[in-house]
């Protein structure tokens, strides 16, 4: 049986984390919501009882229901033997995921900074700010902490040759960045040449490959986590 | 060999939950940069190689070091023996606590909504706005969301009698949220009876007694994620 994977339909957002390291490992899955609406995946997720979910996105696999997309993905990497074969390491591969997990939390409250249920125009002047002050301080901290890791084992992924969730992951990071902070990301050329190198590579993973040119593979767009808006992106 | 911890000296923050799961459960450890200082810290994650962790806390179990307080808490309930003895359920465990590691961001953010680098002064008004918001939308949200599963073995821990790394962190963040939102918290007493119910519960634990009425036991103050100040608190 495969997979079900149930997130928002109309965004990439936390949904194709999960997605692009599906797709690059050849896991065959329905991408429920896309095929329904998000109606039924809210109608879906109330219903779930015991330890639900919190939030979308999250993976039901016959009895078993995960949450997190960190989560979802140690989850299948561990099942389907797609990480290192070593505890450790996977263990640390889990951390940079939730490295990640925390950097995408930090970009969604560029345009976001008050409330999340509130329109980005009731929110730009702290989101000016704030935007600010990611791009000058916080970003290039996760983008040099993820570099550095990614020399560890001589790239161009995480271990090397083989990629791991982590991989698909920072690549998806990387084109976010490009569309919401297209002006930064040009000016800042170079600075990582470490993830610039995955971004390059990642995409000539042949499920990836597939993918990146399947109707599948969905935009980013304006009610994601990674939107662009000029003031934001100023320097 | 007892474990070394290592988080900022002088606020409970994210250490605590892991302080509180250790003493829990009677792991030794060794708390390294309150026996030294924040500068050992600060040299000792520098000199760390390889992946290495963005920020404290980590652990250090002779040759492999841990960053990301929910990776923490798996690490050392996977050693010692203390999940669930339930592949499946242990997940959902750790989907919990990345739902409080959520949730902890986002108190976090109430006092920082701009830059966690900046006084809370400098701050003020988005502060007061997202503090607002998190009051009215987004805390109840995850309250609720704790106290249904809560009710799921009928309590007072997660799986019933026996507490995990979830219950700890859940006293935690309930002894936080009465520090940092008092005004709020006895408003809404009685809102989430299974939490109120854990959190006269953990003191209980052997292991927390003691911890509880030792040197070793923080107190919240006004450098942590939790954090009184009296205009985020209004009704």
């Amino acid at each position: 049986m495969s997979y079900q994977l149930w997130y928002w339909p109309s965004i990439p957002g936390r949904g194709e984390f999960v997605r692009l390291f599906m797709e690059a490992s050849g896991l065959e899955y329905r991408d429920i919501a896309r095929e329904q609406d998000a109606d039924a995946l809210v109608e879906d997720m109330h219903a779930r009882t015991g330890f639900r979910p919190f939030a979308p996105p999250y993976l039901v696999d016959e009895d078993v229901t995960i949450g997190q997309t960190a989560l979802i993905l140690l989850y299948l990497s561990d099942k389907e033997g797609l990480g290192s074969g070593d505890l450790a390491t996977d263990l640390q591969l889990l951390q940079l995921q939730l490295d990640i997990t925390d950097l995408v939390k930090e970009v969604h409250d560029t345009h976001h900074p008050i409330a999340s249920g509130r329109y980005y125009a009731d929110q730009m002047d702290a989101a000016y700010e704030r935007a600010e002050n990611f791009r000058e301080d916080r970003l290039p901290k996760f983008l040099i902490h993820f570099d550095n890791a990614l020399a560890t084992n001589g790239g161009p992924f995480m271990l090397g040759e083989q990629f791991t969730h982590v991989d698909t992951s920072l690549f998806q990071v990387m084109e976010g960045l490009d569309y919401a902070f297209p002006n930064y990301m040009r000016t800042m050329q170079g600075s990582w040449p470490n993830l610039e190198a995955l971004q390059a590579s990642v995409p000539d993973i042949e499920g990836v490959a597939a993918y990146l040119a399947s109707e599948r593979r969905m935009e980013f767009n304006q009610d994601g986590i990674f939107r662009h808006y000029e003031e934001l992106d100023e320097q």
